[in-house]
């Protein structure tokens, strides 16, 4: 067996050790042009050279849970994608969620703010009945997410393309559940895979359906929210702010007014980081599964390369 | 049936209402000296001259957790003292707590630091193995929050005065289990009651058996804590900071060094406010069972005045 690597901008060697552990009778080797035919890819933004040499694949593994860049490029076809699930990603995404919703929801900034001023003022308290969180993606991040919201009791909302039940939250789901699951919340958080329906679903006409006060926390992609049209309605004053992870351009460039736009926190993207070890246990598994002549069917975090996700 | 009502520093008149609205038949007064006697009172803060003058009272219902204050008065022999139990509390101390650990524990501080100086950097992930939390302080607030902190999935370590077992929690108790709980703990969060065993607990000796790059989280009382030693603790690197919401003198001084210690974080005493609905509801259940002839020990939230909560 034949692993080939390709991913960039991530150090090679920890993973070529991790799983040349996991697979001792297999080669594993980072790719470069005119390296021999692999039997495996584990791939993040790959060059699309990498699959126009690579015609022997039998299964492709995406070292993260987005496959917007990879679904860019033209795969071969029939050969399974294979996205990570979870590998520690949701209970860092739960951590990042909760934290931006309780420090918006607490005014923890607004008391900054007086300490710094040597002032020390209470403020009325904020009935969480008035903060309903709607989760737009439920899949293993965003069910974690509402789980973790619901337990601090936040009413929360739930919408998904199709109907996925969850317990605790009120569930919305298509085109139709749209605008009535927008303006049932009052912070969005978005979840969501990227693809051409959901770009730019975060937009003027959207988010203006928000309760008035609305807050949007963004740990998905860059290219789900219309950056203009954050700034023009949080300076208008129906958003109260954002907290955002993820940019259309990543280093988020020094001239774009997110950087100093007041209301908006930035994090680097940082909300869920890649956990090395997890995932090669995890992707080392679904492997040797598919090796072993298991059902692609049955493999968790198939990707549907149709739907996008 | 009359009820008096004896809270200094609280507007009366909505808790007037609710209390005559659960008890149209009763009289509810704000007391004022030489006022009837009154056969149950609802107090926070009262002054020594309330129970002098206030002697067929047949119970006492506390509008907060904590019932230091109150223990210090001399009460009359006999009489049930009540506390709120939760009432909306233990849900605010939950998210309280969390936000702090989760924001220690992401840098969230530092990425802010970096954002105001217009630079993208990611630190490298830190694991949450290595953050421990002790949560001291068992009771429906604590349990609450160790519930939040292992949904997280932090290791949770539990102190109390007498064993108590709660799924998750890594146990400890008494004065023989103390130095082992924190010496289990990086995270230190204070919940407890204060009465004369637990005053000042959080000292120099105690702080120092935490795990280097300790963190103290303290929503119990100020004086559980010797403010000075929290500071040198800091200044020498043992501690990386603190998150407080009690201090010794509350308003905090202007002078008092906290304000502005680097690594501290302030909030004016409001983890978790009481939440007047719920508390009156949760009252005047109280108040009906023991009016009706309810054994004492049946009633939540009962006073031990021995223990000192």
């Amino acid at each position: 067996m034949r692993i080939s690597f390709c991913c960039l901008d991530t150090p090679p060697q920890p993973w070529l050790d991790g799983l040349r552990a996991a697979f001792p009778e297999a080669m594993v080797e980072v790719w470069t042009p005119g390296a021999p035919l692999a039997d495996y890819a584990v791939v993040w933004a790959p060059p699309q050279a990498f699959f126009d040499e690579q015609t022997r694949l039998k299964g492709i593994f995406n070292i993260g849970a987005g496959v917007d860049a990879l679904l860019k490029l033209r795969l071969p076809p029939g050969v399974p994608v294979v996205r990570l699930e979870d590998a520690g990603m949701s209970v860092q995404m739960a951590e990042y969620v909760c934290h931006a919703v309780i420090r918006h929801f607490r005014e923890f900034d607004a008391y900054a703010a007086y300490v710094a001023q040597g002032q020390w003022t209470q403020r009325p308290p904020r009935l969480r009945s008035d903060f309903p969180v709607g989760v737009m993606g439920l899949g293993v991040l965003g069910e974690r997410v509402c789980r973790a919201l619901a337990q601090f009791e936040f009413p929360v909302n739930g919408w998904s393309r199709s109907p996925r039940p969850l317990a605790g939250v009120q569930g919305f789901s298509g085109a139709t559940g749209f605008n009535d699951f927008l303006a049932a919340s009052r912070v969005l958080v978005c979840l969501l895979p990227l693809t051409p329906e959901t770009e730019n679903i975060m937009r003027r006409e959207t988010l203006a359906r928000l309760r008035p006060g609305g807050y949007v926390i963004n740990v998905a992609r860059g290219r789900h929210l219309v950056d203009e049209d954050l700034v023009a309605l949080i300076d208008s004053g129906h958003l109260a702010g954002a907290t955002l992870d993820v940019f259309r351009t990543e280093p988020l460039p020094p001239t774009h007014p997110f950087w100093t736009q007041p209301g908006i926190t930035l994090t680097p993207h940082t909300s869920a980081r890649t956990l090395r070890e997890e995932s090669i246990a995890q992707m080392a598994g679904k492997l040797r599964a598919l090796h072993g002549g298991a059902p692609i069917a049955s493999l968790a975090g198939r990707v549907d390369t149709h739907k996008g996700y």
